[in-house]
């Protein structure tokens, strides 16, 4: 299944993408027993999605929807950095034995199709194609063994990074957080569609050029010994959100760097997943 | 007024001390209108419980409440490190031009009188006297001359810190963010009652033993600096939470490390605000 989250006249919804350009709205569907993505992620919310999509038509068009971010309020939105050797590299940082974990809050996020916003503060606006990775079943301290069957589904992130600001002390927080600077969506697919440990190729095109691509079994720390170590520090809980890093080739490492402006429009495409495209836009 | 977040009888609420116990139960005040502090914490919100608080009695006992962190679900917890000398020297670092910040989760927040968790993954458990600022009045680039009056009010923090996780690379996220280890109570302190530049003094004591003091006229990056820092991030919003720095003297930097233990008892007593009191537990 693909599942989205929505405005609709200035309401926010969830649905499921049915075909090519349908969508049932599942708020109605559940005649608002749930009224949110994340309140359905669990294997038991999913079992009832199934059950209730069964024989339903579509009842909006997708086309006609403004998408919000696949989850717009985590309670966590937890995202590795320097998780490529390549980028690694470009950074001219080290690989740690742990991994490195930064944190996003909701309002840094933006929808398919919603403007990345670039602040009046800085030109150094970059790009990171990344995968998302949504937890269904919560869970503490989860196996690596065991990871699998927490993750709800996975969307395509653009972990939007304002240099500058990543860079004015050694905590990158302030840098990774400005407002709608980072893109999330089209649509969460089901895990059920993506077999845990497939390799999936993740690429950003910026104005139609490839500027980064990498395939997942290119990860340092994987996915699964990502949710083990997140785990280890509170709870995961359902509709939380795990940002698995970003391959080489980031804007500011580019030789002369590339910075996303207004008018630009970046693309993140992974396998299996699909295109999260957002227009870049001036901060008024 | 003082503000509080609480659990009746496994319930959330949110209510008013009055006097030295009593409470009035603002969700039922409001008749459900309102069911959590945040939504009362802007200059309207506030007028609006001072009427209705207007003549009432008291209708809980405060010592019959289990409290949660003042705000137990805001949207951002942004947190100022190395903001006091002693601090800064301590750890070996340099004072910075711009203010350092991470961010921390709500799910690391325990409320006054619930215990700080010290997790199976490490010893290395330090506490940090910190104030909070819980933001009133939202805004966006909120200048340095404007920030007092986006302040809702102060509360005590106790930036909780997992230091070897903290550690594990340069982004400290991990370890500032373990499951119930950040105290935040006992209760929001309105503005009015503090007059903004008020020099507070803030401290730890650990079983009794004073191991930080310091007074707010020691901060590097004043309050006002940090809220006009972090508004230009991204919009603050009402309820969001900013954990302004703390002083030197941490339990990580004494000789012998002194480390918060299962048993041990932990106060964060801030001037004009109160004593935040937590018991150490361990990690079941």
């Amino acid at each position: 299944m693909k599942l989205i989250s929505f405005l609709q006249a200035g309401r926010p919804g969830f649905g499921a993408v049915i075909g090519d350009d349908g969508v049932v709205d599942l708020g109605r569907a559940f005649q608002g027993r749930y009224t949110e993505l994340a309140q359905v992620l669990t294997d038991a919310g999913l079992a009832e999605v199934r059950a209730v999509l069964a024989g339903r038509a579509a009842d909006q068009s997708l086309a006609q929807l403004e998408l919000l971010p696949v989850i717009p309020r985590p309670g966590k939105i937890w995202c590795c950095g320097l998780n490529y050797a390549e980028h690694v590299a470009e950074t001219q940082r080290e690989v740690t034995e742990q991994p490195t974990f930064f944190l996003r809050v909701a309002d840094s996020q933006a929808g398919h199709g919603q403007g990345l916003v670039c602040p009046r503060e800085s030109t150094q606006f970059d790009y990171e194609a990344e995968i998302a990775v949504v937890i269904g079943e919560p869970g503490r301290r989860i196996a690596v063994a065991d990871a699998a069957r927490h993750i709800a589904g996975y969307a395509c992130y653009n972990d939007g990074s304002i240099r500058d600001w990543q860079r004015h002390t050694p905590q990158w927080a302030p840098g990774k957080n400005f407002w709608r600077t980072g893109g999330f969506g089209p649509w969460l697919v089901t895990a059920d569609e993506i077999p845990f440990g497939t390799v999936m190729k993740l690429r950003t095109r910026l104005n139609g050029q490839e500027l980064q691509c990498a395939t997942t079994d290119m990860m340092i720390h994987s996915i699964a010994r990502q949710i083990a170590y997140v785990s280890t520090i509170a709870p995961l809980q359902t509709g939380d959100v795990i940002v698995t890093g970003t391959p080489g080739g980031v804007g500011a490492r580019r030789n002369p760097p590339v910075w996303m402006k207004p008018g630009d429009v970046c693309e993140i495409e992974v396998d299996r997943i699909g295109v999260l495209r957002n227009p870049v836009v001036a901060d008024d």
